[in-house]
């Protein structure tokens, strides 16, 4: 069976998140309906990054095999087709190897989040950043970032339903650009590593807001690395500022 | 009674457009509703720009006499608290003198359409664009375009419900700025005038999509405005595309 790779935009909003469930909405179980509409049959895809309830993606990666030999743009119009209304979209599909995983290929995950700190609420990225009332000092941001950069021991930066073997994991990158606004300002972080842990990227957004806010001292965040101590980690920052941009294969299979 | 100015941005899906109506849901009567919760009584509040049903706006400016002296910033807090859930922000309020008219001291309307041509279907912006699936000539419709640039009767621009007394505008700046998407591109037109005709914007901006879009040249454009007949007008574009994003006035209310 010819196996074939997704690039996939959704909003996270609602659905329970990227795994099917029994009885919730799942970006998983839409692509799978609605490759069922076009090959009638129980659809298995596989994901690079399974993202939260809320979480949103503009890159990720899956792979399924079809029966058919599809010629990869018209499948990717008849799925577009199929999801609708659904907020999800296959914005590339490609013909790959039977050996390409979506998930064990990936050599490289890149997130994004973001942050809008501005008083009046939000009204065109609601649900799509998150927001805070007051300017952050994104320099000390920066600052504490930059401790988190490298191998570490992220234990502090765990969920605890983290199913990973090791807490061991590179960030190779942690960058953060400030956006002026109209009214207010936004802080897009942008995060880069081979893997993540489970609620890696919000549980280090989530500290970071603290140090932004002048809660915490950038150093804080080296102690609270340090103590490999889940209960060191600041709040957990909500699901909507997070967006999977992207994975890296050793070949791009839609390059 | 002290006067005040807001300047206002919101999400028009949802709402009837901005002018209050008996049984629909309108931007003005849900910041009447809103200032009712703090002064009760009618109130009527008016506006630089009527925007149509579905039309969003960045920086509407609306003014509004109230009995209490209200620090201005205090009072965008408690309307921004009272107009949850509605996709309505308050972003700036001023004392502004007895004199002032949101509408008819107002020396320039700015705004801004949005159109997308990518095949995926958009999933963070949807009806926040227009979208199409095939990608124009930016080139064409900038020469289109400057056929309208100045001073002119466009009476083939305008709706046929439209109550001005003269179809002759100046039409001050018409830009458009072309962006690469991960996928696809986006149209970025701007435009600028001291008062427009209603539906002009998306008169040319319908248009323009077909000179880019290649059935029309665009010197047609030109044919069409010396028509000054509305049946050599292109086809409207939809509203979701379209934001007021900014008025000018003599001296900055909010400056």
């Amino acid at each position: 069976m010819p196996r074939y790779a997704f690039r996939i935009e959704y909003d996270g909003a609602p659905f329970a998140g990227w795994q099917r469930q029994a009885e919730q909405p799942s970006v998983q179980g839409a692509i799978e309906a609605a490759l069922a509409r076009l090959e009638p049959r129980a659809h298995t895809i596989a994901a690079a990054g399974r993202t939260d309830a809320g979480v949103h993606a503009t890159g990720q990666v899956a792979h399924a095999d079809l029966a058919k030999d599809w010629e990869p743009f018209r499948l990717s119009e008849a799925l577009n087709h199929h999801l609708r209304p659904a907020p999800v979209a296959i914005t590339a599909c490609a013909r790959v190897a039977d050996d390409f995983h979506a998930r064990f290929s990936a050599t490289e995950r890149r997130y994004l989040f973001r942050l809008v700190a501005r008083r009046a609420p939000v009204v065109f990225e609601r649900g799509q950043v998150w927001q805070v009332q007051n300017a952050l000092d994104a320099e000390a941001m920066r600052a504490g970032a930059a401790h988190l950069l490298g191998r570490h021991d992220f234990t502090t930066f765990r969920a605890a339903m983290c199913q990973a073997k090791s807490p061991v994991k590179t960030l190779d990158e942690i960058t953060l650009e400030e956006i002026a606004l109209p009214q207010g300002r936004e802080y897009r972080f942008r995060l880069r590593a081979r893997s993540f842990l489970h609620n890696q990227v919000r549980s280090i957004i989530g500290t970071l807001e603290r140090v932004g806010a002048g809660s915490w001292a950038p150093e804080d965040v080296a102690t609270a690395l340090a103590a490999q101590d889940r209960s060191a980690c600041g709040p957990v920052a909500p699901p909507q500022g997070l967006y999977l941009t992207g994975v890296g294969y050793p070949s791009d299979p839609f390059g």
